[in-house]
């Protein structure tokens, strides 16, 4: 018998005239005789040649998505597309697929939004094929990149007792029985009762945990699922995401800013090295529903032009202050095009802003750094002007902000003045305040949305498409 | 200024006469002269040699547990323990550390108890350190591993509305108001007006929604957490925890157990070879641990030579039938020394089985097949015997089980027929039936338990240590 081969190492592989055995599923069967089979290891298909004269019965059963194992000869192909094609000797249909049910045919090529209501069969089209695996490798690179550079990866928990953060709104987690909870003399529901003996939330953040590994392992990373309970029905949101969160001590934010862009174009990079025919499929799907679109709304590069854009590029690097003056100064400042007018210091960036500043002004990616204090977290790191922190937003064309980080506030006393200020509760994250009672350092990190950059990096225009089973408001399929 | 090095990089090399700046944490201070100074990168401090005549202020504030910055020239040490040590010229303290009020002295060497109820300073502790940086490095060597072998990193859903596979009691996800939860006319609960429109659970297992990639990409793995609301107070037991759940298409029991066993030896190896010296220590701390124990319960090998053991020695393979006659005969079953004696097939194993499988009778990791379907779950593979299915266990001394896998039943109305048996509903899980409907194929896969791998490679004996933040009954804090 011989050994079972992937598509993937046949096609890459110059080699002909040896047996080997593949095993995958049919993606299209045409003149009775051109098998094209794919077996997820890559987006090409191997071409599998029947043998005239092969019974009836089975090629009847050849329809797309039967599952087949194949024996034969590689040998050179004659036809256009592909150097090698596979002689069958010997082929088993292993599993059937009913042509009058299966509902990914080639003919009509289903829409995205169909597609997401048969999430558990997407995965066997080219499209999603070619997503899943650059996520794949995304996730990959994000794991070598932080190894290489002596990072450690830390867990930190999905369940978290503290709400304090104020990230977002949260999931409640309980065992308690909804229908009769038990209740305290005062009638209030009797946390003490719950799993956990306290009231428990999903995390929206491992930042508040991943600076104490900081304070021991120097730098650490974080890359797990994050939740966020609001009713945001958006292309951009998730109630459920996964996010990559590096923490680092002795950085101050102009080393934050240099990991962020290092560590960015790294993964790109990465995919660009290993995923060209994945991405060369996603460019040529894009470029399709670009054509659909008005002139003046297609985007100016394709898809491989803006990765290899981003990776040959320095970000721009600007204050809040600076961007407020070119916002106001703007066209659609003036001409009143702006949803939100930017009138004066301190407004709040909205995307139609952020987009203005990275797709018209200076179309690059931008880091705008120092945003005012009062639409900023508590742990961020006060500048001397006592208005701003030192905060920075790494804002991408198409996709808005893609990072956000910051210098964080080492010294205890500050710290607590700002959570006092902002009514935090200090008692409850006494742990997170011990970072800065025993041996406080400079120290910084960021937070990236995975999604995002599986977005950017795809050319998708729908977060939904770039995870494998969404959780958006009242969805929760598969 | 000299570019700071972090102390690994110092210590590894064996070069002389060169100016670097460190920055770190002092582990101690003797004699006015010397500091340990670790920066998490390696649990081996770097000694710095303080200038004579430093201010005497200063020498006050070098207490253990402060963050400082040196810059100086490393040199040959004389001393002891090490080859090159750093000339301090500049000595900065970055943060201060009240020795009254830091609970990490080295005098009074804490408890493993008492630095579980101080997680969030337990990482700059030696053992803590050497335990998360070898579980960094099993999660790298998990990506690795896969990566290399073309294996697609899937991530499944957290929040899931399935409860249908059974595998254990779960956490109830919700966003209603608890005091007073909208309800339906009939009086229950209305969880269409919840988040998801419906009653929402934290996954126990991805492996549902694994057997979709795996029938799009061939070979996928999920690594990520997964929860049990299971009133267990044990050294074994978390209520959150990470999985690694591979899936693979054409895969049958043996490829299966094929690819268990080489993915164990490739990630021990990888952290023998990676973590030698955080290894070292924790052996030695084992060892420690070892001789306050009665001469006959402790372990035969260390730490080291176990994992070399593992790594070494092929894992011993046989059917639950063949175990059954092992242990009805055993000395512990005919003296009735085990709690549950074995007396007929299809008695579940409990540990004490297992550990007298692993520790008295072969001596090595061992992998059960084939076990009663009464006792696995409804989707493993039906044998031809009709009481069997292709399930397999790993068990590791000291753990016990270690993997749990099967190859799954492809058939459809096999599994149909099986699921109607267990009372198991199949219209909520039609989009996993659908795998048996289009393009089946032969296919299995396994779940390795993270931190019972983590247990195994450091020696630790509860589980609470060898995860940053451990949530258990009653528990979740930080």
């Amino acid at each position: 018998m011989s050994q079972r081969v992937k598509v993937k190492q046949i096609l890459s592989d110059d080699k002909v005239q040896y047996d080997v055995t593949v095993k995958g599923w049919i993606r299209s069967f045409r003149n009775n005789q051109f098998i094209a089979l794919n077996d997820g290891s890559t987006n090409n298909n191997l071409q599998i040649v029947i043998e005239p004269g092969t019974d009836a019965g089975l090629l009847k059963r050849l329809t797309t998505g039967a599952a087949i194992s194949v024996t034969g000869e590689i040998i050179a192909s004659l036809g256009k597309g592909q150097k090698v094609e596979l002689k069958a000797r010997e082929l088993e249909v292993l599993g059937d697929c009913d042509p009058e049910k299966y509902p990914l045919q080639l003919k009509n090529r289903p829409s995205l939004e169909y597609l997401r209501e048969i999430a558990h069969l997407r995965f066997r089209t080219n499209t999603f094929g070619a997503i899943f695996r650059v996520r794949h490798s995304l996730a990959f690179a994000v794991h070598q990149f932080f190894n290489e550079r002596g990072f450690v990866y830390l867990h930190t928990p999905v369940i978290t007792a503290s709400d304090a953060e104020g990230a977002g709104e949260m999931f409640r987690v309980t065992t308690l029985d909804l229908n009769k909870p038990p209740r305290t003399e005062s009638g209030d529901i009797d946390f003490k009762e719950d799993f956990f003996g306290r009231a428990t939330n999903l995390t929206v953040s491992g930042q508040l945990e991943g600076e104490l590994g900081a304070m021991a392992f120097g730098d650490i990373y974080t890359f797990g699922p994050t939740f966020r309970a609001e009713n945001s029905n958006t292309a951009r949101h998730l109630a459920e995401f996964w996010m990559i969160e590096p923490e680092m001590a002795f950085y101050d934010l102009e080393d934050n800013m240099n990991l962020a862009e290092a560590f960015i174009k790294y993964v790109i990079g990465y995919v660009l090295q290993h995923n060209r025919e994945d991405l060369e499929f996603l460019a040529q799907r894009l470029a399709e529903e670009e054509k659909q679109k008005p002139q003046q709304e297609r985007s100016e590069m394709g898809l491989l032009e803006k990765l290899e854009f981003v990776l040959n590029n320095e970000f721009m690097r600007l204050t809040y202050t600076e961007a407020i003056d070119i916002l106001k100064n703007s066209k659609p400042n003036k001409s009143k095009k702006f949803n939100y007018l930017i009138e004066e210091w301190g407004a709040d960036l909205q995307s139609e802003h952020e987009r203005y500043l990275v797709e018209k002004h200076f179309k690059k990616p931008v880091i705008l750094t120092d945003y005012p204090a009062a639409i900023k977290a508590f742990y961020m790191k006060q500048n001397e002007d006592g208005k701003t922190v030192r905060a920075m937003d790494i804002l991408f064309p198409g996709i808005g902000e893609i990072v956000g980080g910051s210098q964080r506030e080492e010294n205890y006393d500050k710290l607590v003045k700002r959570m006092q200020e902002l009514h935090l509760p200090t008692e409850e994250l006494s742990w997170y305040l011990d970072t800065r009672r025993f041996g406080a350092c400079p120290h910084a990190g960021f937070g990236l949305g995975f999604e995002r950059l599986v977005l950017f990096v795809t050319g998708m225009g729908n977060i939904r498409d770039v995870i494998p089973f969404p959780r958006t408001p009242k969805s929760a399929e598969f």
